[in-house]
């Protein structure tokens, strides 16, 4: 199974200001194609970060994907970190040039810092964004995103046929209103019988209500089916409410 | 400034079935005591991957968090390789078993596996937790914390007098229904006259309006306030709609 990661570029993401939902929508969408999405790492709009962060992950894993930091305004330093990280110019895109003067029909609005969002490092592949024209890119296995979470998706649409797939990740949740403790011997014997499914157990508190989640996640829907029984049938034997989840992922 | 990393350890992050709520949280408490929340990382539940993490982070940072990993399944591996990671012994604090003795009135309830929440690195203190009794903890400069966020949430009000506080960050934002690509030029003037003070630009969509949130944040008052006049100043000879947003941070 290939391997993923995401950078998430930003101070506002690490000040608690904005509230980051790319990872989750990444990990679905990496679940639907079979990529493992390994780690993702939030940090600072700091060129000397970005590069040394971009260049560890870009060795280590198969994909890797940045969010944030590709926008006109002087905290904008993605671009100029990533072509850094890679040793290449970063040069001024002349197709996301052109599809810039289509977008700004004034001329005057096409200024110098707009004109930022067509750099990329020589040789990039650009990724469309049907929101505000202003394209993300490809270099090497790394993809560089927007931050803004509804253009972030709508790049990943544009780019997901380039990646390498494998086998989808399918799960199933079965959600108990008890405590863990209570399950986790039971639950600890079905992992040891049930090795090539992930099951895990995510206590929670729902309206007061203490409950736990019973996640099982696998590529092979046989043995998903088997674990899921198993569970099913560890969770009957307590005088509790239960039922299966619809899995969002 | 001390400086903070905090270490996501959960696959429900990765999978995107778990919204992380923690990184926007300690964000900001940690600007309230004028800690720099430098990094955040998220990773799976694997035993080597939680040891490298740790022992990377905790030798980089003043204070290391980590969410997640302190239940009695299976999965909850964190206390385990927090113990291999600072090469101690994993010892059943007697503290932590009176606790939870007084919160499970039926002995039966208190089984081996709620017993492995006791287990904490020779030397670690407890962290008290007020919600579900099971506690976090600290050993040297790492709070290992639940990753249920109300949980999390209370272990950091008991905990957070044992950190090194510094000059609290505080924040203004102006916001301006416009594209920051316009503003880029002028906030770039902006910004490099008050370098004191760190500015950032944050473009939103919001019912379908484009708009830009100008952050301001820094420790000094008067710097901060200088700076935000200016922008306010920059911003109203645009004929757009503006005005101050109460920071919620």
């Amino acid at each position: 199974m290939s391997s993923a990661c995401l950078i998430i570029i930003g101070n506002e993401i690490l000040s608690g200001r904005t509230q980051d939902l790319n990872l989750a929508f990444l990990g679905k969408r990496m679940n639907e194609i079979g990529i493992r999405l390994v780690e993702a790492r939030v940090i600072a709009d700091d060129f000397e970060t970005i590069i040394n962060t971009l260049n560890e992950c870009r060795n280590k894993y198969d994909h890797v994907f940045t969010t944030g930091g590709i926008g006109p305004t002087h905290d904008d330093i993605t671009s100029a970190a990533v072509a850094e990280a890679f040793g290449l110019p970063l040069i001024r895109d002349p197709e996301a040039v052109a599809l810039l003067c289509q977008h700004y029909a004034n001329a005057e609005d096409l200024n110098e810092q707009r004109l930022k969002m067509c750099e990329v490092p020589e040789g990039a592949i650009l990724v469309d964004n049907p929101i505000s024209k202003a394209p993300g890119y490809q270099i090497g296995n790394v993809f560089v995103l927007a931050g803004v979470p509804r253009i972030m998706q709508a790049m990943y649409e544009a780019l997901k046929e380039r990646l390498i797939p494998g086998k989808p990740m399918k799960s199933r949740t079965i959600v108990a209103f008890m405590g863990e403790g209570s399950l986790a011997k039971g639950l600890g014997d079905v992992q040891n019988a049930h090795s090539e499914t992930e099951i895990g157990s995510y206590p929670f508190i729902r309206n007061g209500k203490l409950g736990t989640a019973l996640v099982l996640r696998g590529a092979d829907q046989d043995a998903l089916n088997e674990a899921t029984e198993a569970v099913t049938e560890l969770v009957s034997g307590f005088d509790v409410e239960h039922f299966e989840e619809s899995s969002a992922e």
